[in-house]
Order: structure tokens, then sequence, then C-alpha cells
């Protein structure tokens, strides 16, 4: 069993990740702790209650951070044409849920359940990677406690989705991404490279709503808006960017990984960049140097993990 | 026939790029500009006039810059591990070779070349961008007279080679090469994406010294320094990176090109970095809209290339 706490957005795909690892048999979801992005932090935490509700989830929502880690930072304003107003596609969430949150902050809630686990807990982080970077700044040694990292972010051989040079989640808290590559926590990136190219059609979609039942059918129709987003970029139906990240988790063995220290670039027009030094390549002295050797994802079995994330969600 | 003009800052393989446009029936050789970087402007321009009487080729070399475009960059030590202290791996080149240089500064003489040949010259530029920078600066005009560019430089879906995220040529003056790919003349970026891995063997150069004449002997002897150096790098012999620009304004059928507006970092830890933003995709406002679509080489035969500048090399 995998001990796993989602650090999320919800956020459209965020939602579909959050069934995913609800529904999986091989993954304790232990705690859900929001972050801004996809929307306001008032409005993913409130989504995350929402769906915590809906579908039945044990785990406690820990409200995260609603701005960035270098809070000089200009605000950038809601994605609401790919998520919708409300975050999650526009079905009218309710304004309240009814549901308490945990008294902490994620970073101290994500702190105290690592140090409670020790060597026991993934954190699978698919939003800004302020909360992340926020708890390993208070408090470094759960680098050396946390069992792995997964985040979904950056694009490494690819071009970016925000802009060309950058994906939305780590563009989006730069500084953030880059204390967390340079942790000396075991970090894999599930970035671009593989998850533009895992892409579950309408028809795979209506299917898994079908055999899913009440729970799928909401995924569904929450997904819809998202879909329509996305026709500018893909053929038919959703990229499915923060299941790949919990696809990771329970098979690996889907991905290419390739080794070597990550930095983020913080400013300047490619702002929230992701660059890798590969492991065994040679350069004179440069700021990759000295930093942890990390795991970037850049070539995915995108049919076996969209099979994978099918079956999982359509499992009643 | 390709009138050319070849911006060089020779440099063990930016020799033996000379040695291909000079024996080429297809290409016109009517300049040679130099320009700082593998070496000081002062030993890279007299190498060019050492090359020039050595080969006996007929154009003019005319001096070009020996500072950055932005005179408040810091400077980089020169290559003398991979080129030689002398610039051509380590020959001993006289002090003094005894031709004359053109009387004009590099970009005054690109400008006016490209002034009395209108839609008939092909920059070819292998060193830093400086001199096309200077002179497309001083005189816009030239973008619209010029036939094409040609440069040996960048890195796009590969990583770096003076940093994990910049190619030498380009990290050599950031805001040079910007300039060159913002001009709304043809550019086609010939980097590190094909030329990492168009490499001659030894055999293969030995083979061309041994039907090539005595100037292909004297390229042989230049490039043997160079490949002990890239032994760290590749299995065996010298990767061709300027001749590959070369081969390009012949034969552009053996490369793939990828269309879209390029971007150069200036400054930060990716300085130099060179950034497309593919033709088609979409991306919400950023600083690579309204720049002129640009062509980055992402795909090479290199076999056939490496056929081509053998041949080429080799013709007595």
């Amino acid at each position: 069993m995998h001990k796993v706490i989602f650090d999320t957005d919800p956020g459209v795909d965020d939602a579909m990740a959050l069934l995913f690892l609800h529904r999986h048999a091989e993954i304790d979801l232990i705690g859900i702790t929001s972050v801004f992005g996809n929307a306001s932090i008032e409005t993913t935490t409130r989504n995350a209650l929402f769906l915590k509700k809906a579908w039945g989830i044990a785990a406690p929502v820990a409200k995260g951070s609603g701005e960035t880690f270098d809070t000089s930072r200009p605000h950038i304003d809601w994605p609401t044409g790919i998520h919708g107003h409300d975050g999650l596609g526009n079905i009218d969430v309710p304004d309240e849920i009814g549901l308490p949150l945990d008294p902490r902050p994620a970073h101290r809630f994500i702190i105290d359940i690592i140090r409670a686990n020790p060597g026991e807990v993934t954190l699978v982080a698919v939003g800004r990677m302020t909360n992340l970077a926020r708890a390993v700044s208070d408090d470094p040694e759960i680098a050396t406690l946390v069992k792995g990292v997964v985040i979904m972010g950056g694009a490494f051989d690819v071009p970016g989705n925000i802009t060309p040079a950058a994906e939305a989640n780590i563009h989006g808290d730069p500084e953030a991404a880059d204390i967390v590559m340079r942790a000396p926590w075991p970090v894999t990136v599930v970035g671009l490279d593989v998850t533009s190219r895992t892409v579950m059609t309408r028809a795979v979609l209506a299917e898994i709503a079908e055999r899913g039942g009440e729970a799928a059918r909401l995924l569904a129709d929450i997904s819809r808006f998202y879909i329509a987003f996305y026709e500018q970029h893909v053929v038919d139906g959703m990229v499915v960017h923060d299941s790949c990240a919990c696809a990771y988790v329970v098979a690996p063995e889907l991905f290419k990984t390739r080794s070597g220290a990550i930095r983020v670039l913080c400013g300047g027009i490619a702002d929230g960049q992701t660059i890798q030094k590969p492991d065994g390549r040679i350069f004179p002295p440069n700021a990759w140097d000295g930093q942890p050797s990390q795991k970037a994802c850049i070539d995915i079995d995108a049919e076996a993990v969209l099979k994978l994330i099918g079956d999982t969600l359509a499992k009643g």
C-alpha cells in the first residue's frame, strides 16, 4: 500500500486524479492538501471538500497556500477558460460544503504526517509547489523522512503550455518549484513530455461514466468544459495531466525516466522553465552542480496508463 | 551557385568548414569575416589569414568583433582545452601571415557585400553572432536584401554544451544572438540537436587526408587536438558542428527543420539558451509573439551529411 498525501488545486483533471487515488486498491489516501492555481485557494479548498463529500473520501482536507512562495510576484489570472468559474467545469459547486477542514495549514499537515509515518509517505503534488516548498523549508528533515515526491509539472524536451518555455504549475510558482527540485528528497517529475501525450477520448470517458456509477458520472460532468477547451490542442478528449502523476505511483514501469539535477528558471521570458542536467553529461561549472539528481519522465506507455486510469475510475 | 560570406572564429571545426566552402563546386566563397569565440579576435583573424594562405582561398578576410554586443558582459575564458592555445589545435601557427586584411570592419563588410549583391548572399555564421547583430543593427534593411542566414549554434530539444541549457556560440553573446533571431531575415539554426550527432571518425578523417592532398593533411593535423578533447563526449572522432551549417547551404534536404519564433535567454542560470515557439502551437501572450518565424534543425541524415563533407574535403 502507498500512503499518499495529495496536494492539489481542483481543477478538473485534479478531480479525476483524486478519484483515481480514492479508488485504487494499492493507494491509501491519508490526506488532501489544497493549493491555489487552477482557481483561488478559497475555491480549490471548497472544491476539495466538495469532492471529498461527493465521493465519500475519508482523508482530511488541509487548506494550503493562496499565494506564491515569493509573495512579491504579481498575481496571475485564474484559468477560468480551462477549469470554469468554479474550478470544476462550471457545474455550480455549492458555496458551503458543510465539512470541517483539518485545523493545520497544509504545509504543517504535510510535516506532521510525514513525521508520523517515517519512510512511508508519498507526496503527489499536481498544483503549484508552494505547500511543498514551505513544508521542506520549515522542516528540512522531512526530505529524509518522506518516501518520495511525485509532481505533475514542467516540460523538458518539449515546449511548455503557459508559455513556449514553461508549464503552468511550475510557472505559477517558480521559486517554490526550484526549492522542491533542490531538496534532497527523491522527486519524480511527470511533465508535459509525457502528460501531453496521454489523452482520454470522450468515448472512453463516457464508458467510464457508464461503468463507474454516480462518482464517475459526476467526473464526466465536471470534465465537459475542460474537454471543450482542449479542442484547440488535441483532436478529441482530455489531457489527463494529474492522473499521470498518480499512475506513476502504482505503475512506474509504464514510464521512462531520466536522472539528473533539475533547476527552475525564476524570472525573465522563460520564467518557470524546468531544465535538467542529465547525469553523466560533462559541462564546465554551472548552476546545476551539487544539486540532487531527480527523475524526469521522458517517455510513457500512454495506452497502458490510460487503461490503468480508466479501469481504476470505473471501479464501482 | 551560392554566394557565401563565412563568419567564423577558427577554431578547428571552423577550419574544416572553411575548406568545405572553398572546395564545394556550388559555393562561391566571397568573404570571410572573423569573430572572437574559440580564441581572441587577434588569434581568429590571424588563423583565418593563415588558412586563406595555406589553402589559396581568394576571398578577402575582414576583421570582426572582439567583444560581446553588450560590452558590459564579463569575459569568458578562451576554450584553449578544445581548440589549443593557437585556436588551431596547437600546430604553432606563425604570428605573422603576411596577407592584408580587408580595410573594413566585418559588420561593414557584410553590409556592403549584401548591398552589392541584393538577394544573392547567404551568411553562414559559426561563431558568436556579434558581427551579424552589429550589421543588422547598423543597417536593418540588409535583412530584406540577404538571401538567407545559416548559423551554427543553439540547442532546442537537447542539452547545451557549455551549460546544461546553452550552446557555446550563443552563450558567448546572447544579446547578439537574440537580435539575429528577431531580425526579419530568414534564419536557419543548425544547433546541437543535429551537430552533436554528426561525428567524423578518425578513420574517415585519415582517409580524407590521404585522398585530399596537402590541404586535407593540414586539416587532419589541426584536428588531432580537438579530437582528443572530444574523447570525453563521443566514442571516436570529431563533432563537425560548423561543417553541418555549410552542408545545409547546399543540401537542406538532408535536414529536418521546425518553424517558429526563436528567442535567446539573456542572463540568469540558463544564459544563452535558445527557445523556439513552434508555429501552430497556441499560448497565452508571451515574449515570442510578433517575432519572425525561423527554422531550427531538429533532425539530420548524419551519414549522408558526413559523406557530403568527406567527399567535398577530399577533392584535390
